[in-house]
């Protein structure tokens, strides 16, 4: 019998974990592998709050094996380094993404793409090499091979960076929608400001608006509930990076792109979307995705994050105030994201 | 009130029609306009039967308005041309496609992208500049402004050819899928093998299989409704040109795109088709659209077929077998484009 999530690792871990699909988090002992030559122990700090998240503790994308313990923004302090390990040292601050090992020999492993691998392993809720699952950095501690360390981070940094630069979306002076303001759409309208865009969000919450325009740097604000308005912005962006999380009509952002328009998915919705074949063809318009990014290329969002000054706008909370923010953010209550104390809030 | 279409011209003219949702094909009297200095008149000695010919007359795309005189295949031999029109003499064989007018001054139509123009007047169910309605080909004769008049040829061959070059499907070595294979999808194969592509027809008919191989040149077959064949084909395409025209599921085809892959879509489906998202995020996958070609890449096109001798496959058929032929066209049973011998069969 395989041994239990407390047992199968010498050292002792705690965090909180969905148990079901209900999704409650509440309280959860494991264990983290002893740190190996290639590793690095990371006292963790903070943890970011993406929707993944969301949909991994609630099983929306059908993969979630319980216990599941989320968290793939993490930022924490190294504790341990292994004998191999010469970019980082005890008492640095790191961050950890949503990978944790790959093959390190595919096609795409070669590239730096590693985010393709077919046998990526994720932060969490995912199969190590070893047999053991992955558990997230809603925990106090994590053991993670140092090539998938990093300066600190917010995955929402380069699931939008990568596409941007793929699709082509860098050149100044185009017109960028960015649909959904959230965690990713935030962070979407900071770089496309920092390539010189014009930067319109489109947001079923006016509310956002003059905060938006105002702190982000957005150029326009565009109601995808006001008919009249989504009418006289029809045909005017070049890209639309489309980051909602929720089933939804692909119908209206089309057609707010011009002719070889691109709406780029980075969402990723539990169900297919309704994909109207019309303004493809007639405005030789295409959807791609993209998912997240490579190490090298997050090491180069984080340089031209840190050069452009562009910083996540985060409201920090207590762990034991998850549960809360996991409905806040299931309703888009979130500006723009939620941060976990966790060393000053893991208690037991 | 309005003048009848046979009163509304000076020039008699005589085809056959749909004249309701039916699609129901029979004989109708109408009227051509005076060659102007622009134009050319051209008798009628062929048409193609493309698969739009059939949206439209059952009015599937929901824009047809009737009496619909279909055919944007057209093919025959000037009798007249105006004062302006030097590309063209009396007795040179011509065919004229899918457009017949656009504005000459947008964005589009400056960088011979009439096919996009805002204002692009279809070969039939379109309104004319002059506010009289375009009819097609399946009727002896037509004017057209010069200016979209071609040597002859088949919408078949701009349709796919256009989104090949601008998609970048056409590197050697690279595998294309070729989704259907009706008019669209027989040429796309003669097209990917002149380009040098390993060329897989995946089609839901086993029947066409060796004719696919042996007299298309295809290098594979694959039947879409075999799971195992598809399954171990997962993965292994680079393009998939999609050429299905009724509703069908996009996940079997993103599922063979190797990571990257492209698959566009150039048949017209009348409804939404469902898109998962997961494929393409996971995949960095996109899917595409591409309406026809402009008079200039159309030139190109039939160069390019010319160089390689790429010809259309048909079935001639006469002007009474009509409704037969929409029947089979249906049910996809023509090898490969259906042409009708206007000249010779055309009889009130």
């Amino acid at each position: 019998m395989a041994k239990s999530a407390e047992e199968e690792h010498p050292v002792k871990a705690f965090g909180w974990a969905a148990k079901d699909t209900s999704g409650t988090l509440s309280p959860f002992n494991f264990s983290r592998r002893e740190n190996g030559d290639d590793d690095v122990t990371i006292k963790i700090l903070y943890c970011g709050v993406c929707h993944s998240d969301l949909h991994a503790i609630k099983n929306e994308w059908g993969f979630s094996y319980y216990p599941v313990l989320p968290g793939h923004e993490i930022v924490g302090v190294v504790t341990k380094a292994g004998s191999n390990v010469e970019k980082f040292k005890v008492g640095d601050r790191v961050g950890v993404g949503v990978i944790v090992n790959s093959c390190k020999s595919c096609e795409n492993c070669k590239q730096d793409l590693e985010n393709y691998c077919p046998k990526m392993v994720f932060t969490y809720n995912s199969m190590n090499y070893d047999g053991t699952k992955t558990y997230g950095g809603y925990s106090d501690l994590v053991v993670v091979d140092y090539r998938y360390v990093l300066p600190p981070l917010l995955c929402a940094g380069i699931t939008v960076y990568s596409p941007m630069k793929y699709y082509g979306m860098t050149e100044p002076g185009k017109h960028l929608g960015v649909a959904g303001l959230g965690g990713l759409g935030h962070v979407a309208v900071k770089l496309g400001k920092a390539f010189g865009l014009k930067v319109t969000v489109i947001s079923s919450s006016p509310k956002k608006e003059s905060e938006a325009i105002s702190k982000l740097g957005a150029d326009a604000f565009l109601v995808s509930s006001d008919p009249e308005k989504v009418k006289a912005a029809v045909g005017t962006m070049d890209f639309i990076i489309d980051t909602i999380a929720a089933v939804h009509p692909l119908a209206p952002l089309l057609g707010l792109l011009k002719m070889n328009g691109k709406l780029i998915t980075v969402g990723l919705p539990d169900k297919p979307l309704e994909l109207p074949i019309f303004p493809l063809v007639l405005g030789r318009k295409l959807v791609g995705g993209s998912d997240i990014g490579g190490i090298k290329e997050t090491q180069e969002m984080l340089d031209f994050c840190a050069k452009h000054n562009i910083t996540s706008e985060i409201e920090l909370i207590r762990m034991d105030y998850i549960n809360t923010a996991m409905d806040r953010l299931a309703k888009s209550d979130v500006r723009y994201r939620f941060v976990i104390d966790v060393s000053n809030s893991l208690t037991k």
